[in-house]
């Protein structure tokens, strides 16, 4: 290993933003080596990924997985873990300087905080850890002096963009959101929309339930609450503002009237090598490039809050604070599991998170175990009110 | 003075820039201290910027106006001077931390480079300093280790979109160009335009000979010349993109993809500001906003650099380096003085340019005088143009 590499264990390696991180490893092969992978139980992947990466640990969801890969020839040196103490021991392995966090949903709190102990800098793709945890994550990332990155492309944006400058010159964070693959309709028209016709999103190559998040909106509102928590800023500071070509990722204005704004193409390798390399120099890559010329204009409008009305309810949570952010990400996850399995409308999300939303008293919470018990709870509520309002 | 303030000199104070750049002072009082005007004969503005701001030295063009002004009750302790000597003694005065240079054309030259010799910051408006003279410029400012600001909206954006990064990592610097009043217009419509239809620029509040240098794209000549000598970019790292709504004030393309792009209000006071209190904190101000949702969508396409010649000749120029950009400036300075009088046609602007910059063997130079002795060459050649080409 060459001086000035960077070692790094990748969580979900197997997922979306897992394989697209090897991807970026795969073009910096001299600069990144991946000394630990978690991943849920896709066994022939991992397989291939144990035997291109040579980790020194892999972790994956069950027992019996573990016992397949400990037959495998492919396994060489690598030690074979499984469940979540696996998924721990990936996220706080000795060499490792940062690490991905791709797990889906809550899963990814426990290794986030013990890495976070760790001294870990984290790249973090996981929308739930900061939606649900942002208190708690942020809290011990100030106490332990870890650097949170983000790994998706609005946070990446603004991250790139505020560029060191202090929160008090910041005015305004400007998320953009592609509006999704239903901007313009309105409740009539998105009363039958059907799974198959959600998932199938314009831009960003992504997994399912993401996809139908961007197409509620939902997935923007979380947005606002990581950008909160990543960046210091009140929810009052945040605009949302609808970009259906998605080349601006986001901006930030400043207090003097100034707006930075990042761009690019849609390729989520790119916050993902940033993410990975910082802060060290920006290295050129193979990824896709936007040319300003190409003849696409850009356009922005005001997101439709009666139409998509997740965003509204994501502004409701997080305004509320304490446990509603994590009773809203359960209740979203109930409802958009029922949606794709076809046993609630697509307008029903909405309803399900916000009567679940209702249902809930925000408590303050301290520590992993208390937003377990919420989620629970909010998981049940919400799987009473999709029977209530599906099919 | 409170501390942390800072002292400047504004050169060139009674025009567009100079009175801007005062206007940038009204609203940080406190913060910024004017120590020095230098003004050309505008002797009833000159009077109130010294009546309002007490400089400890003020300079104007003639000994008559200095006269004048001498006698005048809103005089106060100022000391007066004028003409060129006046000129570089404001540029050099002890007390100033910071100098504006707005003096038009050539004259702008001498006192940058006094200044820098007394390691005075500068900060740049006058094109012709750089577009002239930017390798005895930018030499002499790293021999001094002195910092070139830019004051004008496209390299103010470049500057804040490199935010410290270094060359390596910049991949193309794009140069936004609203187009000018004639965009889309083919030479048979740009044979008849009058000086009238030339100075009716849409977008900006700026001089006479800047507005027709827009429309004929020189302007944005220069600005590549400027670009190149500020970041140290090759020729072959600078984009020319038409943006006609001047929303986007300029962009950077790094090596990785991401662009980081500078956007606001059409407003010269921002980078006014910006270059002020840099490397300070940005403060608030109340100059114009731009707003996402306006409705305005941002549209972008390729210069059309057949009708526009001004542009390649620019580039010509400065590829061909030494005193060719110097030929360059004056050619067009004395074309452009013709067409506003009505001598030549807007069309051979670009004619008058180009045989000038085509009679002339560019030499080396290595001091002022030869620039000066170049450029008073260039201008008696130009002049025979002018008679050619004329109407």
């Amino acid at each position: 290993m060459k001086a000035g590499s960077i070692n790094i264990s990748v969580l979900g390696s197997t997922g979306s933003i897992g394989t697209q991180t090897l991807e970026v490893v795969d073009q910096f092969k001299d600069s990144i080596k991946v000394v630990g992978l978690a991943a849920g139980g896709n066994v022939n992947l991992i397989k291939n990924q144990i035997e291109k990466y040579k980790p020194k640990i892999v972790s994956v969801a069950e027992e019996k997985t573990a016992g397949l890969l400990r037959k495998s020839k492919k396994l060489g040196s690598t030690k074979v873990s499984f469940g979540d103490e696996g998924n721990c021991a990936v996220a706080i392995i000795n060499l490792a300087d940062k690490v991905v966090i791709a797990t889906p949903g809550l899963f990814g709190i426990k290794p986030t905080l013990l890495a976070i102990k760790n001294k870990k800098t984290i790249a973090l793709a996981t929308k739930e850890v900061l939606v649900a945890a942002g208190e708690l994550i942020v809290s011990e990332a100030r106490k332990h002096k870890v650097d949170l990155l983000p790994i998706d492309s609005e946070h990446s944006a603004i991250f790139q963009c505020i560029a060191g400058r202090s929160a008090d010159e910041v005015k305004r964070v400007i998320l953009t959101c592609s509006g999704g693959p239903f901007r313009g309709m309105k409740p009539k028209q998105l009363k039958k929309i059907t799974p198959a016709q959600a998932l199938a999103h314009p831009t960003w190559k992504m997994g399912q339930k993401i996809t139908i998040d961007s197409a509620t909106l939902m997935n923007k509102g979380f947005e606002v609450i990581e950008a909160m928590w990543l960046f210091g800023v009140p929810l009052s500071k945040i605009e949302v503002v609808v970009h259906p070509q998605s080349i601006i990722h986001s901006a930030v204005e400043f207090v003097d009237g100034s707006i930075i704004a990042q761009m690019g193409a849609s390729d989520m390798r790119l916050p993902i090598q940033y993410a990975l390399f910082y802060p060290g120099k920006r290295l050129g890559n193979k990824f896709r490039r936007f040319s300003f010329t190409d003849g696409k204009g850009l356009s922005f409008e005001e997101p439709d809050r009666k139409t998509f009305r997740c965003l509204d309810l994501a502004f409701k949570a997080i305004g509320e604070g304490k446990t509603a952010p994590a009773i809203l990400t359960a209740a979203n996850d109930v409802a958009v599991e029922a949606f794709i399995a076809g046993r609630l409308s697509f307008l029903r999300i909405a309803d399900v998170v916000e009567a679940t939303l209702n249902a809930h008293t925000p408590k303050k919470y301290s520590n992993l175990e208390q937003i377990l018990v919420v989620d629970g709870w909010a998981r049940d509520k919400a799987a009473q009110f999709v029977v209530k309002f599906g099919r």
